[in-house]
Protein backbone atom coordinates (compact mmCIF):
# COMPACT_ATOMS: atom_id res chain seq x y z
CA UNK A 1 0.00 0.00 0.00
CA UNK A 2 1.21 3.11 -0.76
CA UNK A 3 1.38 6.05 1.54
CA UNK A 4 -1.07 8.33 3.40
CA UNK A 5 -1.61 11.01 5.12
CA UNK A 6 -3.57 10.31 8.58
CA UNK A 7 -4.37 12.93 11.02
CA UNK A 8 -5.29 13.16 14.42
CA UNK A 9 -7.61 16.04 15.67
CA UNK A 10 -9.38 17.22 19.01
CA UNK A 11 -9.84 19.47 21.20
CA UNK A 12 -6.76 20.66 23.85
CA UNK A 13 -6.51 17.56 26.19
CA UNK A 14 -8.16 15.36 24.01
CA UNK A 15 -4.79 13.09 23.67
CA UNK A 16 -3.68 13.25 20.43
CA UNK A 17 -0.14 12.62 21.45
CA UNK A 18 -0.99 9.12 22.90
CA UNK A 19 -3.09 8.52 19.44
CA UNK A 20 -0.11 9.48 17.77
CA UNK A 21 2.11 7.00 19.16
CA UNK A 22 -0.90 4.18 18.98
CA UNK A 23 -1.11 4.96 15.38
CA UNK A 24 2.90 4.67 14.90
CA UNK A 25 2.43 1.46 16.69
CA UNK A 26 0.01 -0.25 14.36
CA UNK A 27 1.36 1.11 11.08
CA UNK A 28 5.29 -0.24 12.32
CA UNK A 29 3.17 -3.88 13.46
CA UNK A 30 2.33 -3.31 9.38
CA UNK A 31 5.86 -3.58 8.36
CA UNK A 32 5.65 0.54 7.68
CA UNK A 33 9.15 2.15 8.09
CA UNK A 34 9.05 5.43 6.22
CA UNK A 35 6.83 7.88 8.57
CA UNK A 36 6.79 11.68 8.79
CA UNK A 37 5.84 13.14 11.79
CA UNK A 38 3.92 17.18 11.51
CA UNK A 39 2.13 19.17 13.56
CA UNK A 40 0.05 22.13 12.66
CA UNK A 41 0.76 24.85 12.78
CA UNK A 42 4.45 24.31 12.45
CA UNK A 43 6.28 21.78 10.66
CA UNK A 44 8.91 23.66 8.65
CA UNK A 45 11.11 26.18 9.90
CA UNK A 46 8.65 28.97 9.12
CA UNK A 47 5.99 27.41 10.11
CA UNK A 48 7.22 27.61 13.63
CA UNK A 49 8.23 31.16 13.65
CA UNK A 50 3.94 31.58 12.49
CA UNK A 51 2.99 28.86 15.11
CA UNK A 52 4.95 30.92 17.49
CA UNK A 53 3.72 34.37 16.31
CA UNK A 54 -0.17 32.67 16.49
CA UNK A 55 0.11 30.89 19.93
CA UNK A 56 1.95 34.02 21.87
CA UNK A 57 0.69 36.88 20.52
CA UNK A 58 1.90 40.14 20.26
CA UNK A 59 2.73 42.01 22.98
CA UNK A 60 -0.21 44.88 23.47
CA UNK A 61 -1.55 43.62 19.87
CA UNK A 62 -4.89 41.26 19.47
CA UNK A 63 -4.02 39.49 16.30
CA UNK A 64 -7.45 39.87 14.13
CA UNK A 65 -9.76 36.91 13.38
CA UNK A 66 -8.17 36.80 9.67
CA UNK A 67 -5.04 37.27 9.73
CA UNK A 68 -4.64 34.81 12.38
CA UNK A 69 -6.59 32.35 9.89
CA UNK A 70 -4.61 33.70 6.65
CA UNK A 71 -0.95 32.62 9.17
CA UNK A 72 -2.42 29.20 9.66
CA UNK A 73 -3.11 28.66 5.62
CA UNK A 74 0.25 30.17 5.48
CA UNK A 75 1.64 27.91 7.72
CA UNK A 76 -0.34 24.92 6.71
CA UNK A 77 0.42 25.74 2.42
CA UNK A 78 4.16 25.35 3.13
CA UNK A 79 3.92 22.39 5.11
CA UNK A 80 1.63 20.79 2.94
CA UNK A 81 3.96 21.79 -0.23
CA UNK A 82 7.38 21.45 0.72
CA UNK A 83 6.77 18.33 3.59
CA UNK A 84 4.16 16.56 3.39
CA UNK A 85 3.32 16.20 -0.90
CA UNK A 86 6.60 15.11 -0.79
CA UNK A 87 6.96 12.89 1.48
CA UNK A 88 3.33 11.21 -0.02
CA UNK A 89 5.60 11.46 -3.45
CA UNK A 90 8.37 9.05 -2.11
CA UNK A 91 5.91 6.86 -0.62
CA UNK A 92 5.87 7.70 3.24
CA UNK A 93 2.94 7.73 5.39
CA UNK A 94 2.68 10.71 6.97
CA UNK A 95 0.93 11.18 10.89
CA UNK A 96 -0.39 14.63 11.27
CA UNK A 97 -1.30 16.56 14.77
CA UNK A 98 -3.83 18.58 13.21
CA UNK A 99 -4.49 20.05 9.87
CA UNK A 100 -7.05 22.10 8.23
CA UNK A 101 -10.24 20.30 10.30
CA UNK A 102 -8.29 22.06 13.34
CA UNK A 103 -9.00 25.84 11.40
CA UNK A 104 -12.66 24.82 10.35
CA UNK A 105 -13.29 23.88 14.07
CA UNK A 106 -11.45 26.89 15.90
CA UNK A 107 -11.46 29.39 13.44
CA UNK A 108 -14.74 28.54 11.84
CA UNK A 109 -16.63 27.09 14.35
CA UNK A 110 -15.03 28.90 17.53
CA UNK A 111 -14.55 32.36 16.09
CA UNK A 112 -17.37 32.45 14.12
CA UNK A 113 -15.55 32.95 10.70
CA UNK A 114 -18.15 33.22 7.90
CA UNK A 115 -18.46 29.82 6.79
CA UNK A 116 -18.59 30.42 2.81
CA UNK A 117 -15.15 32.49 3.95
CA UNK A 118 -13.15 29.50 5.22
CA UNK A 119 -14.40 26.95 2.00
CA UNK A 120 -13.10 29.53 -0.28
CA UNK A 121 -9.82 29.70 1.41
CA UNK A 122 -9.54 26.15 2.26
CA UNK A 123 -10.26 25.75 -1.73
CA UNK A 124 -8.46 28.64 -2.82
CA UNK A 125 -5.13 27.76 -0.94
CA UNK A 126 -5.13 23.59 -0.79
CA UNK A 127 -6.92 22.96 -3.98
CA UNK A 128 -8.25 19.01 -3.37
CA UNK A 129 -5.50 18.13 -0.90
CA UNK A 130 -6.90 16.45 1.71
CA UNK A 131 -6.15 13.68 4.05
CA UNK A 132 -6.74 9.85 3.69
CA UNK A 133 -8.29 9.53 7.39
CA UNK A 134 -8.75 11.65 10.51
CA UNK A 135 -8.91 10.49 13.56
CA UNK A 136 -11.02 12.83 15.91
CA UNK A 137 -10.83 12.27 19.54
CA UNK A 138 -13.65 13.90 21.19
CA UNK A 139 -13.56 15.14 24.55
CA UNK A 140 -15.99 17.54 26.34
CA UNK A 141 -14.28 21.26 26.84
CA UNK A 142 -14.17 20.36 30.61
CA UNK A 143 -12.16 17.36 30.61
CA UNK A 144 -10.02 18.44 27.79
CA UNK A 145 -9.39 21.72 29.26
CA UNK A 146 -8.79 19.75 32.77
CA UNK A 147 -5.82 17.63 31.18
CA UNK A 148 -4.44 20.83 29.35
CA UNK A 149 -3.84 22.50 32.24
CA UNK A 150 -2.80 19.98 34.22
CA UNK A 151 0.37 19.64 31.54
CA UNK A 152 1.46 23.71 32.83
CA UNK A 153 1.03 26.93 31.50
CA UNK A 154 -1.96 27.97 28.57
CA UNK A 155 -1.11 29.50 25.66
CA UNK A 156 -3.35 32.54 23.93
CA UNK A 157 -5.90 29.82 22.26
CA UNK A 158 -5.90 27.92 25.00
CA UNK A 159 -7.27 30.73 27.26
CA UNK A 160 -10.00 30.98 25.00
CA UNK A 161 -13.45 30.88 27.03
CA UNK A 162 -15.50 27.50 27.48
CA UNK A 163 -18.22 28.46 25.29
CA UNK A 164 -15.45 28.92 22.71
CA UNK A 165 -14.07 25.23 23.18
CA UNK A 166 -17.95 24.20 23.55
CA UNK A 167 -18.41 25.67 19.50
CA UNK A 168 -15.15 24.27 18.38
CA UNK A 169 -16.36 20.77 19.36
CA UNK A 170 -19.79 20.98 17.61
CA UNK A 171 -17.92 22.50 14.53
CA UNK A 172 -16.09 19.43 15.01
CA UNK A 173 -19.21 16.81 15.27
CA UNK A 174 -20.85 18.59 12.25
CA UNK A 175 -17.70 17.93 9.81
CA UNK A 176 -17.18 15.04 10.98
CA UNK A 177 -20.68 13.70 10.61
CA UNK A 178 -20.58 14.77 7.17
CA UNK A 179 -17.02 13.44 6.21
CA UNK A 180 -16.41 9.46 5.11
CA UNK A 181 -13.33 10.21 6.10
CA UNK A 182 -13.30 11.25 9.52
CA UNK A 183 -13.85 8.98 12.58
CA UNK A 184 -14.72 10.06 15.68
CA UNK A 185 -13.19 8.55 18.82
CA UNK A 186 -14.84 8.54 21.80
CA UNK A 187 -11.71 10.00 23.84
CA UNK A 188 -13.44 10.77 27.25
CA UNK A 189 -13.74 6.82 28.02
CA UNK A 190 -10.35 5.67 30.39
CA UNK A 191 -7.11 5.84 28.41
CA UNK A 192 -7.22 1.79 27.99
CA UNK A 193 -10.73 2.10 26.21
CA UNK A 194 -9.74 5.25 23.92
CA UNK A 195 -6.59 3.38 22.77
CA UNK A 196 -8.75 0.23 21.84
CA UNK A 197 -11.33 1.99 19.83
CA UNK A 198 -8.14 3.61 18.11
CA UNK A 199 -6.91 0.88 17.05
CA UNK A 200 -10.39 -0.69 15.93
CA UNK A 201 -10.88 2.17 13.70
CA UNK A 202 -7.49 2.36 12.34
CA UNK A 203 -7.35 -1.74 11.48
CA UNK A 204 -11.19 -1.35 9.98
CA UNK A 205 -10.20 1.53 8.06
CA UNK A 206 -6.43 -0.17 6.54
CA UNK A 207 -8.22 -2.81 6.07
CA UNK A 208 -10.26 -1.23 3.25
CA UNK A 209 -7.62 0.29 1.65
CA UNK B 1 -13.35 66.68 3.23
CA UNK B 2 -13.02 63.85 5.27
CA UNK B 3 -9.92 61.56 5.09
CA UNK B 4 -9.20 59.35 2.47
CA UNK B 5 -6.63 56.59 1.76
CA UNK B 6 -4.03 57.35 -0.39
CA UNK B 7 -1.11 54.84 -1.62
CA UNK B 8 2.15 55.29 -3.27
CA UNK B 9 3.02 52.37 -5.62
CA UNK B 10 5.96 51.18 -7.60
CA UNK B 11 9.09 49.05 -8.42
CA UNK B 12 12.10 48.98 -6.00
CA UNK B 13 13.76 52.26 -6.74
CA UNK B 14 10.59 54.22 -7.99
CA UNK B 15 10.74 57.24 -5.67
CA UNK B 16 7.85 56.20 -3.07
CA UNK B 17 9.57 57.78 -0.32
CA UNK B 18 10.18 61.13 -2.10
CA UNK B 19 6.41 60.83 -3.40
CA UNK B 20 5.38 59.79 0.21
CA UNK B 21 6.79 63.23 1.35
CA UNK B 22 5.31 65.66 -1.66
CA UNK B 23 1.73 63.91 -1.19
CA UNK B 24 2.29 65.08 2.68
CA UNK B 25 3.36 68.85 1.47
CA UNK B 26 0.19 69.20 -0.44
CA UNK B 27 -1.92 67.71 2.56
CA UNK B 28 -0.34 70.04 5.00
CA UNK B 29 -0.89 72.66 2.77
CA UNK B 30 -4.34 72.22 2.44
CA UNK B 31 -4.95 72.04 6.38
CA UNK B 32 -4.93 68.35 6.99
CA UNK B 33 -3.37 67.53 10.20
CA UNK B 34 -4.14 64.28 11.21
CA UNK B 35 -2.38 62.07 8.25
CA UNK B 36 -1.36 58.30 9.49
CA UNK B 37 1.32 56.72 7.76
CA UNK B 38 1.66 53.04 6.66
CA UNK B 39 4.02 50.46 5.16
CA UNK B 40 3.30 47.04 3.54
CA UNK B 41 3.84 44.74 4.31
CA UNK B 42 4.19 46.03 7.84
CA UNK B 43 2.79 48.87 9.82
CA UNK B 44 1.81 47.05 13.21
CA UNK B 45 4.34 44.60 15.20
CA UNK B 46 2.48 41.30 14.17
CA UNK B 47 2.81 43.15 10.16
CA UNK B 48 6.56 44.12 10.67
CA UNK B 49 7.01 40.48 11.92
CA UNK B 50 5.60 39.14 8.70
CA UNK B 51 7.67 41.69 6.77
CA UNK B 52 10.76 40.65 8.26
CA UNK B 53 9.96 36.68 7.43
CA UNK B 54 8.86 37.70 4.13
CA UNK B 55 11.80 39.99 3.33
CA UNK B 56 14.68 37.72 5.38
CA UNK B 57 13.60 34.17 4.19
CA UNK B 58 14.57 31.54 6.61
CA UNK B 59 17.75 29.88 6.15
CA UNK B 60 17.45 27.04 4.26
CA UNK B 61 13.79 27.44 3.25
CA UNK B 62 12.49 28.02 0.47
CA UNK B 63 9.43 30.19 1.19
CA UNK B 64 6.39 28.68 -1.40
CA UNK B 65 4.47 31.64 -3.35
CA UNK B 66 1.26 30.84 -1.81
CA UNK B 67 2.77 30.90 1.55
CA UNK B 68 4.36 34.50 0.90
CA UNK B 69 1.12 35.79 -0.54
CA UNK B 70 -0.77 34.35 2.53
CA UNK B 71 1.69 35.99 4.51
CA UNK B 72 0.98 39.08 3.00
CA UNK B 73 -2.47 38.92 3.43
CA UNK B 74 -2.31 38.35 6.78
CA UNK B 75 -0.18 41.32 7.32
CA UNK B 76 -2.55 43.17 4.85
CA UNK B 77 -5.87 42.75 6.92
CA UNK B 78 -4.01 43.35 10.52
CA UNK B 79 -2.69 46.92 9.05
CA UNK B 80 -6.54 47.47 7.36
CA UNK B 81 -8.74 46.27 10.39
CA UNK B 82 -6.34 47.82 13.33
CA UNK B 83 -4.77 50.75 11.85
CA UNK B 84 -5.92 52.28 8.19
CA UNK B 85 -10.16 51.67 9.04
CA UNK B 86 -10.34 52.99 12.59
CA UNK B 87 -8.25 56.31 11.13
CA UNK B 88 -10.33 56.58 8.20
CA UNK B 89 -13.40 56.41 10.73
CA UNK B 90 -11.87 59.11 12.72
CA UNK B 91 -11.52 61.02 9.71
CA UNK B 92 -7.76 61.21 9.28
CA UNK B 93 -6.11 60.73 6.27
CA UNK B 94 -4.43 57.71 5.66
CA UNK B 95 -0.79 57.61 3.46
CA UNK B 96 0.45 54.11 2.38
CA UNK B 97 3.88 53.10 1.08
CA UNK B 98 1.91 50.28 -1.17
CA UNK B 99 -0.83 48.23 -0.55
CA UNK B 100 -2.70 45.32 -2.43
CA UNK B 101 -1.88 46.27 -5.81
CA UNK B 102 1.63 45.43 -5.15
CA UNK B 103 0.62 41.74 -4.08
CA UNK B 104 -1.63 41.61 -7.39
CA UNK B 105 1.60 43.33 -9.37
CA UNK B 106 4.73 41.22 -7.58
CA UNK B 107 2.77 38.27 -7.00
CA UNK B 108 0.13 38.01 -9.93
CA UNK B 109 2.31 39.45 -12.03
CA UNK B 110 5.74 38.49 -11.16
CA UNK B 111 5.40 35.09 -9.84
CA UNK B 112 2.59 34.31 -11.95
CA UNK B 113 -0.07 33.50 -9.41
CA UNK B 114 -2.98 32.44 -10.81
CA UNK B 115 -5.03 35.86 -11.43
CA UNK B 116 -8.60 33.77 -10.18
CA UNK B 117 -6.65 33.08 -7.13
CA UNK B 118 -5.65 35.98 -6.50
CA UNK B 119 -8.85 38.25 -7.10
CA UNK B 120 -10.58 35.19 -4.60
CA UNK B 121 -8.17 35.83 -1.94
CA UNK B 122 -8.02 39.62 -2.31
CA UNK B 123 -12.42 39.45 -2.40
CA UNK B 124 -12.26 37.19 0.73
CA UNK B 125 -9.58 38.65 3.01
CA UNK B 126 -10.54 42.77 2.17
CA UNK B 127 -14.39 42.54 1.19
CA UNK B 128 -14.76 46.06 -0.94
CA UNK B 129 -12.04 48.01 0.83
CA UNK B 130 -9.77 49.43 -1.61
CA UNK B 131 -7.74 52.93 -1.84
CA UNK B 132 -9.22 55.95 -2.67
CA UNK B 133 -6.19 56.98 -4.64
CA UNK B 134 -3.37 55.34 -5.79
CA UNK B 135 -0.13 56.99 -7.64
CA UNK B 136 1.56 54.34 -9.57
CA UNK B 137 5.48 55.60 -9.87
CA UNK B 138 6.27 53.65 -13.38
CA UNK B 139 10.20 53.01 -13.52
CA UNK B 140 11.49 50.53 -16.09
CA UNK B 141 13.24 47.73 -13.71
CA UNK B 142 16.76 48.75 -14.90
CA UNK B 143 16.49 52.45 -13.50
CA UNK B 144 14.57 51.56 -9.88
CA UNK B 145 17.17 48.35 -9.61
CA UNK B 146 19.73 51.07 -10.42
CA UNK B 147 18.62 53.21 -7.79
CA UNK B 148 17.79 50.37 -5.04
CA UNK B 149 21.45 49.12 -5.30
CA UNK B 150 22.79 52.63 -4.75
CA UNK B 151 21.00 52.72 -1.50
CA UNK B 152 22.53 49.68 -0.40
CA UNK B 153 21.77 45.81 0.15
CA UNK B 154 19.27 44.05 -1.71
CA UNK B 155 16.92 42.05 -0.06
CA UNK B 156 15.56 38.38 -0.85
CA UNK B 157 12.28 40.00 -2.99
CA UNK B 158 14.96 42.71 -4.82
CA UNK B 159 17.30 39.66 -5.94
CA UNK B 160 14.80 38.69 -8.31
CA UNK B 161 16.08 38.19 -11.88
CA UNK B 162 15.09 41.72 -14.01
CA UNK B 163 12.58 39.40 -16.27
CA UNK B 164 10.48 39.16 -12.96
CA UNK B 165 10.54 42.82 -12.48
CA UNK B 166 9.55 43.43 -15.71
CA UNK B 167 6.35 41.17 -15.33
CA UNK B 168 5.47 43.08 -12.01
CA UNK B 169 5.90 46.36 -14.11
CA UNK B 170 3.52 44.68 -16.79
CA UNK B 171 0.57 43.91 -14.40
CA UNK B 172 1.08 47.10 -12.87
CA UNK B 173 0.69 49.01 -15.76
CA UNK B 174 -2.39 46.78 -17.13
CA UNK B 175 -4.26 47.10 -13.44
CA UNK B 176 -3.53 50.61 -13.79
CA UNK B 177 -4.79 50.98 -17.33
CA UNK B 178 -8.27 49.65 -16.01
CA UNK B 179 -8.94 50.96 -12.94
CA UNK B 180 -9.67 54.70 -12.63
CA UNK B 181 -8.66 55.44 -9.10
CA UNK B 182 -4.82 54.31 -10.33
CA UNK B 183 -3.07 57.84 -11.82
CA UNK B 184 0.10 56.69 -13.37
CA UNK B 185 3.30 59.13 -12.83
CA UNK B 186 5.87 58.53 -15.26
CA UNK B 187 8.60 57.98 -12.35
CA UNK B 188 11.72 57.84 -15.29
CA UNK B 189 11.92 61.65 -15.96
CA UNK B 190 14.01 63.64 -13.71
CA UNK B 191 13.38 64.27 -10.10
CA UNK B 192 11.32 67.63 -10.26
CA UNK B 193 9.47 67.08 -12.92
CA UNK B 194 8.51 63.83 -11.67
CA UNK B 195 7.25 65.66 -8.24
CA UNK B 196 5.51 68.19 -10.80
CA UNK B 197 3.71 65.34 -12.49
CA UNK B 198 2.66 63.68 -8.92
CA UNK B 199 1.65 66.90 -7.79
CA UNK B 200 -0.82 67.93 -10.31
CA UNK B 201 -2.26 64.26 -10.86
CA UNK B 202 -3.40 65.20 -7.13
CA UNK B 203 -4.28 68.64 -7.18
CA UNK B 204 -6.50 67.51 -9.98
CA UNK B 205 -7.93 64.55 -8.15
CA UNK B 206 -8.50 66.62 -4.83
CA UNK B 207 -10.53 69.06 -7.35
CA UNK B 208 -13.08 66.59 -7.74
CA UNK B 209 -13.36 65.12 -4.35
Amino acid sequence: MSGKFIVIEGLEGAGKTTARDCVVEVLRARGVTDIVFTREPGGTPLAEKLRQLIKQGLEGEKITDKAELLMLYAARVQLVETIIQPALARGAWVVGDRHDLSSQAYQGGGRGIDARLMQTLRDTVLGAFRPHLTLYLDVTPDIGLQRARARGELDRIEQESLAFFERTRQRYLELAANDATVKIIDATQPLAEVTLSLKRALHSWLAEQ
